[in-house]
């Protein structure tokens, strides 16, 4: 068994593209400059955007934080988003979920500018992921495929098994693996709610991502001698005495599971790392203009 | 063994269109009325194309084919396709492909407007497919879809297994049977050309979907007792002394896999009829403004 140490392979990635900026300053060039919206006070979305602001500023990015009011109408919200759009300065953004119930999430999603839609939400950037096009990757199936590549995981013709048909995480893991590319070319099995028999597909696939939000959910039993186990989990559990007061459980029965793969990922420490580290990917692209 | 008859179920909706087109005129409006794009003189587009203008005259449709000369440049041919955009008497177009070599397919298919694009190939209503958000569906996807449900087939917990991942068959249709809505939800493996040990995906399959383009390449040894089996393959092989000098063969080796099958399509008179009805019904939709 070896582990996947999405910690390492995220900080070699922002390495990287601290050093990509390093160039672009030398290059007379102004760094990559990503915004978020925020809409209200929830608490974990304020720690989210924070920790995106905090990478940028880590890796050298200008960041811009534009924090709204929960009271803001759908028209209100549109408009600030084409303020975005059209800022020169800004290369890309994205707008935090949830938003307030009385505001349409895929209105707002669909007015942000395909070119700067670095969450890769926009039906563009979905459309032309489907369709094997220049596009930004949603970034925790992006980071996901990182991870298998810079482990040097063999994909071609492998069957991979997604267990969670999720917008953000299941759907487009299903879709990316399936493609006509280096690093994915995967006989590719959906598996989700409505699955008959889940454990039949599990035990035969050769990789699987359990993307469902239960702790514990796969078990030994379900998978087969030297499976690839990506767990993209991360259920908070109450943890009394700890310093954050909980404590994050994948989807994986880490400790029954391990001795049975060949690679698998740890929660924390596995993907959750590269979900960040795909967005100031895809803002390093946008700043390239690379994609559009 | 029951016969999945495309046939009969494309008549009988294409004569609930016609039944919505009286309705319309007899409510003073004008009938959806849709454009086809003919770059060049390609045997096999012209006949195409003409079977969808001639569908439309049968149903009452309104349609205006646009043929250009195969010397257009790129520009000039994204200058059609504004001026159909902004005309509001066309509901909705499509650009008959293949193109010419110098014309960038994909730079065309993106200058459509999503809400005139009855063809469904917009990476706007591909992402929005795959989003489950209201979008036109790729006809022949859509009208496979429309098989299995006015057959009565049940999908939901099924196993499907879709071979062959094309952009206009293959992957949508994964796409579509895996979604959460009626007539679909079924486990979903996408196999290809990469795919190892394909029988063994195939013979656990409640439904088999087959879009290949080699005939006969499905055997009764691939599936399981009572399968439905749907049969995309149309290749056109010699038939020297018919009327039309080919016959139209499916990627399923019919004779024998029809008695092990609960429903088969045959071909032709299977899934064909339902591509241009599918056609039909986007355009209706458009006419209608029911997705956009």
């Amino acid at each position: 068994m070896q582990l996947i140490d999405g910690k390492e392979i995220a900080t070699t990635i922002q390495n990287e593209l601290a050093q990509e900026v390093a160039t672009m300053l030398a290059d007379g060039a102004r760094p990559p400059h990503l915004a978020a919206i925020l809409v209200g006070n929830d608490g974990g979305s304020v720690t989210y955007v924070n920790a995106k602001v905090k990478a940028c500023e880590r890796i050298g990015y200008r960041s811009t934080l534009v924090r709204l009011e929960d009271t803001i109408t759908q028209d209100e919200l549109i408009e600030q988003v084409n303020r975005l759009n059209n800022d020169p300065e800004i290369d890309g953004f994205i707008v935090q979920l949830p938003l307030p119930k009385h505001i349409n999430e895929h209105a707002i999603i669909e007015a942000i500018a395909p070119a700067k839609d670095v969450d890769g939400f926009h039906p563009v950037n979905v459309g032309r992921m489907a369709l094997n096009l220049p596009c930004y990757l949603p970034a925790t199936p992006y980071g996901i495929m990182q991870l298998i590549q810079r482990c040097g995981i063999d994909t071609a013709g492998k069957h991979a098994v997604v267990i969670g048909r999720s917008h953000i995480v299941g759907s487009p893991m299903s879709i990316l693996l399936a493609r006509n590319t280096k690093g994915a070319n995967c006989t590719v099995t959906l598996c989700h709610s409505r699955t008959q028999n889940l454990e039949a597909h599990t035990r035969t696939a050769d990789i699987v991502v359990v993307a469902l939000g239960k702790p514990k959910f796969l078990k030994a039993h379900m998978i087969k001698e030297g499976a690839v186990v990506i767990d993209v989990g991360t259920t908070r559990v109450d943890a009394p005495g700890t310093k954050l007061g909980f404590k994050l459980h994948g989807d994986v029965d880490f400790d029954e599971v391990a001795p049975k793969t060949n690679w698998i990922t740890p929660v924390p420490g596995g993907v959750g790392p590269m979900t960040i580290t795909g967005l100031l990917q895809n803002t390093m692209l946008a700043a390239k203009k690379a994609k559009y």
